[in-house]
């Protein structure tokens, strides 16, 4: 159950519902260009990216040199050696945070090109907890590269952390926007619940399976996936002048996407396949990680989830993959994380359609959220 | 070597040189009521903690349940149980940073109330740092009480300061005062000095003694803890309305005052009494740690310096504490050391001088840079 990163998956339609007839089924309106498709959010992230690059690889560039290397690196513009890298998006991740930032204030009436450092601020929380949560989490792995951590060493991955974050503020900080104040305080708390969520999901893994209701869960999920999302919809929201409603429309709609989101990333986690998703086969599974699919099932109260907690009692042994997945399915994890994804994109797009009812304005913001929960390239 | 926490030490007068005659030699200018001494910086010091306080409670107060757990355990405000615990200066620290932070702003003609939420954002930087430092210093003991690392781990300890440092830039961004946006943009630059000053420090630690130059540990000493101090007395000066040059003069104050109070701090640790001190006897020596007087008896190119480096060249063995201490004594480094600190304090006199030119109104300034150099209780 990965931080909210966003791995590397083509037009795998793992949502059906999500395309179903009408709004309440999760469907997405229909624009002046038809239905967004990956091709439109493919679009609206690179042109994000193009954005806010510049402004991101400025704020990574005045670091001292110790703090810049493991930044350069971790981003992905530089390899460990500290030769640069060819930027792709692959390893700089997906510009989904930033593109909301600008999606967001474009739809509510404002400039996206205003909101641009509001964005880079954005991005640069959301890698300064990936720095950390892979020390915590001990991954090795992250956008097909060894983690910062694997290659500098725990203490510099901390720092490097710490540093992205104080840059996050000082663009902010920086920023003569009139919005910009109260985004600060809007990422500021949104970094404190971030926290909070990374804590409850360590204090999980440490806890026995039975013991963990699904209300746990989804909160966490919520903190450590949604609260960011949110936190960008609503900076957005902020940088185009809307007012209180709008924003908080904004959070909401973010949120919902981003827990949208984590029940497919956590489906991916374990049916997708593993040339495409970066990591082997069964991960989560095999490190006995509690995702949404899993906390679903063991809550279940079928013979199946009964066999999953048996499975979970013990760590994982050669040959009990195949079991594993099988019980998950069949007690309805499967199923049920599918049928949620849906449910919180209705959610999301009810929200969204309160601050911004005219679907064309929100054309933006509806491919990403589209996007996220395709999980197109 | 610690990350600039001041200890319990109680009128040890180890830095004579600063209580010499002439400004040159680091005495302090005599204003209205005569020389300051510890009873003023202890004055000084108690009116910051009474109202920056409540101000970081409040912070403290509205983190989530997790994060503020450990919060109030590492502020002494509760005990590892959640019970509260009485409050007392030991165990919440000397509150040095907030008391430069009001001083600095009444010196330069501003309303010590205006500046209190910079004070305390201050005060959390510092707490964030000490979180983070623990962890990667494996240090078990602050403030005479476990670390937070070694009580909730390490996850949850980095966690909580990346929550503190959060806090901090909230209560600025939420503050009204016009200065804030500049103090905040300030104190996150600051945080990156501080974050590449830890790096130093801890790769410094894994490098062989002789490689190490006296500029880098200089470098590193003031990146660690001139920083913050300097930060501190610019915040202090940029709530007062101060200009450019005055809050740049503050902050050079600040930073040599906290030099200097880090070679009394390096002296202390190797010639203090451990009953004062917290720490036991030597622990620095006896974990081969670079502090200032090792570093400079080891560039000394004395025989005493090649004895001592022959002694670091190995892990601390039963018996050799006596003869390392005499090796860094005999090659000059206790002296050096307190020579250095006198210097310091000189400089940083001088260039509170240019800011401030009537002792008068420089006298908190002044008693708290005595009593940082003084090591009163």
């Amino acid at each position: 159950m990965g931080m909210g990163e966003f791995m590397t998956e083509t037009r795998q339609n793992l949502l059906p519902a999500v395309e179903g007839p009408g709004p309440h089924h999760g469907s997405v309106p229909v624009g002046r260009h038809g239905p967004p498709d990956g091709q439109e959010a493919a679009v609206i992230l690179e042109r994000a990216r193009t954005s806010v690059d510049p402004e991101l690889r400025r704020a990574v560039e005045s670091l001292p040199g110790s703090m810049r290397r493991i930044a350069l690196y971790h981003f992905g513009w530089q390899h460990a050696d500290g030769t640069p890298a060819a930027a792709n998006a692959e390893k700089a991740g997906k510009a989904i945070r930033p593109a909301l930032v600008l999606a967001a204030a474009g739809a509510l009436g404002g400039h996206r090109a205003t909101a641009v450092r509001a964005a880079a601020a954005v991005e640069l929380v959301h890698n300064f907890t990936l720095l950390h949560d892979d020390v915590m989490d001990r991954d090795t792995t992250r956008r097909h590269r060894p983690t910062a951590w694997a290659v500098f060493g725990d203490a510099d991955a901390v720092l490097a952390g710490d540093s992205l974050q104080a840059l996050a503020h000082r663009l902010l900080a920086e920023d003569p926007h009139p919005a910009s104040s109260a985004a600060a305080a809007r990422l500021a708390s949104c970094v404190v619940e971030l926290c909070a969520g990374q804590h409850a999901d360590t204090a999980m893994e440490r806890r026995c399976p039975d013991d963990i209701t699904l209300d746990e869960v989804l909160a966490m999920a919520e903190a450590k996936t949604g609260a960011l999302l949110g936190c960008a919809c609503a900076l957005g929201a902020l940088y185009a002048g809307a007012d209180d409603a709008d924003v908080e429309a904004l959070d909401a709609f973010g949120r919902e996407a981003g827990l949208a989101f984590q029940f497919i990333d956590d489906v991916i986690g374990i049916w997708g396949d593993p040339r495409r998703t970066g990591k082997p086969a069964g991960a989560d599974l095999m490190a006995r990680k509690k995702s949404l699919p899993v906390v679903a099932a063991l809550a279940s109260g079928t013979p199946a989830g009964a066999e999953l907690a048996e499975l979970y009692r013990v760590p994982y042994r050669d040959g009990d993959l195949g079991r594993t997945i099988l019980a998950v399915e069949r007690a309805g994890g499967r199923d049920w994380a599918q049928a949620q994804a849906a449910e919180r994109m209705a959610r999301a797009l009810d929200h969204l359609s309160r601050a911004v009812p005219d679907p064309e304005e929100a054309g933006g913001l509806l491919s990403l959220a589209e996007f996220v929960t395709r999980r197109n390239t």
